[in-house]
């Protein structure tokens, strides 16, 4: 039978997307305002005619604003399907070793799931008890590390001296930082840049820049090592980024001030509600990401989890070891927090 | 040194994109006329706000269009961002054995790349002296095949009764049919579908749909199968297609009467273009796809290559054993096959 020489996997159930008109949608660290303005400018100003044509596959215009933005050169950006592309792409080219590549235990959960995929052997290192990582756990032999920075679904950054002692302990590795929530108040590895030549520093157009719908992710190193990365890709597949993500990517990119705007104001939203969620006896790592990692101090997250899904607002519960009393609360806007926060006020009064 | 332990690939050159604006582009079988004017609008009803979400995961909009177009069902139906990401997860999903996977020595470059990228064993199997492919090659025991039909760079197509032969021939192996170019007068292997469960048909929208900037591939196979390559997809990259691809490809799969229209006026351009290159002493495989595979009777393929590159026309050459003859040459419009017609005409007197 044919079924024999398959892969056969356990179909994964990708996150709620409630159809509910009046839900309050607070479980994937979605961007709670729209994009620049000048997004959609762009995206009307794609000809039709340049639809029959293949985008660039260089992907130079996007390349190059990324480039301008954050002062590093051409060669040194790699652009990609959202940041899980491009961490995919990263995995296959830099992970190519026998010795395991190392993680945290509590991190994004697609890491275990590419190093199956790609046959990349890895071990992983349990946060301490306060949920932040030890970076002696980083210093033995391996084939390659990667972190989030702010790690996920914690919230917790890390200094600038936590990754480059881990980057000095690792000089025969690539040390992948994703920096997907960095935006909201993390510090970026991107000034060590120009010390470390292992150092592949991953970002995202989903969060901060409101663009979870165009799937745009994009990394900077330096010449030689994106050089590497880009080989790899072009080796198996050309065109990926469409004309409509280019186009977007651009103009969100260059409108600057609309950005830091839209994230300064999240991250006041954020400050409030933590002090609203700490009256209310929830306790937290304090985030520095755009979603703040809560647990009540009597009653269990799973209840509240459904009790907040019966009245139409959608957090994240993980039911895995040691974060199983937990809920992951994306920051929303100031409306959408205030209706969350009265609806505990009122369940955790009622119980 | 980190380098040791990374990937390390021949960089591979794309295509030729010339920044020419006087050039004539019938070098990678793009389409020559605008997609439905019905996606321009499409892409203008996507709202800013939306593009901040991530998209359907399920990309069920699309694939509900594609059913109803192709009558069948939902669940039959996959999609990526390109034939070439649609193939790649086939390959991952499908190709899972230790026995080799077989396919034509000429065809679609990108076959070897993704099998040895996955690390899946493959034997090619030589055309025949008039390029087309021996069914007889693929009677023996296999971990799948795949094939394009019609075949690239030759644009010859089998019938079904040889699609069928060799179905009947491998019920322990998934058989891929790459139809990326069917539409221009190739039979498709899709009635063939509800008798065999291990047949999966891959078409895209970057050729006949006119839209290769938009990175759209999709596939038919029974539901079992397509659970398969969504269970595996969706293990390790969820968002993929992004909003403004979901909207241009529902749009342009729902405007039958223009996609019809405007492959007839192609396939017209190609039979007149059959006729004026053999009356200038070219000889071709019959092509049922959007190109012409042509060798010339005195004149080398490389020297006619180099002599319309230097008039600012861009056709194709590959400088491989048993096609270093031939031009591959995209059918343009009207208009560009006059200019190419004209050049030839002139050139091969002159000389």
């Amino acid at each position: 039978m044919w079924e024999q020489n398959i892969r056969q996997v356990v179909p994964y159930v990708p996150g709620e997307q409630p159809k509910d008109e009046n839900k309050i949608k607070l479980n994937t660290n979605e961007f709670p305002y729209p994009p620049s303005p000048k997004v959609l400018q762009a995206l009307q100003d794609v000809s039709l005619d340049s639809l029959r044509l293949y985008p660039d596959p260089a992907v130079v215009d996007l390349r190059q604003a990324l480039a301008d933005a954050y002062q590093v050169e051409l060669e040194q950006v790699f652009v990609g399907v959202g940041s899980d592309d491009v961490i995919a792409n990263a995995f296959l080219t830099f992970f190519h070793s026998e010795k395991p590549i190392l993680f945290p235990d509590i991190t994004y959960s697609f890491y275990d799931v590419w190093a199956d995929l790609f046959r990349i052997p890895y071990k992983t290192k349990a946060l301490d008890e306060n949920f932040h990582m030890r970076k002696e756990d980083y210093y033995e032999e391996n084939g390659g590390i990667i972190f989030p920075n702010p790690n996920a679904p914690t919230g917790i950054g890390e200094g600038l001296g936590f990754i480059e002692d881990i980057l000095q302990h690792n000089p025969n590795s690539v040390v992948i930082v994703d920096e997907a929530y960095v935006d909201f108040g993390g510090s970026s590895a991107l000034p060590l840049l120009e010390k470390y030549e292992n150092l592949l520093v991953v970002q995202t157009f989903s969060k901060s820049r409101a663009l979870a719908g165009m799937r745009i992710g994009y990394a900077f190193g330096n010449k030689k090592l994106i050089g590497y990365l880009n080989a790899v890709k072009f080796s198996f597949n050309s065109y990926t980024m469409n004309r409509t993500s280019i186009a977007a990517g651009v103009a969100c990119v260059q409108d600057n001030r609309y950005f830091e705007e839209m994230v300064q104001k999240v991250i006041t939203t954020r400050e409030r509600t933590k002090k609203a969620l700490q009256e209310l006896g929830f306790s937290f790592p304090d985030s520095t990401s755009n979603f703040i990692f809560a647990t009540h101090k009597s009653v269990p997250a799973e209840e509240l989890f459904e009790a907040l899904k019966q009245a139409h607002i959608y957090v994240r519960y993980f039911k895995k070891p040691r974060i199983d009393n937990y809920l992951r609360i994306t920051i929303g806007t100031d409306a959408e927090m205030d209706t969350l926060l009265a609806f505990l006020e009122t369940y955790l009064k009622g119980r």
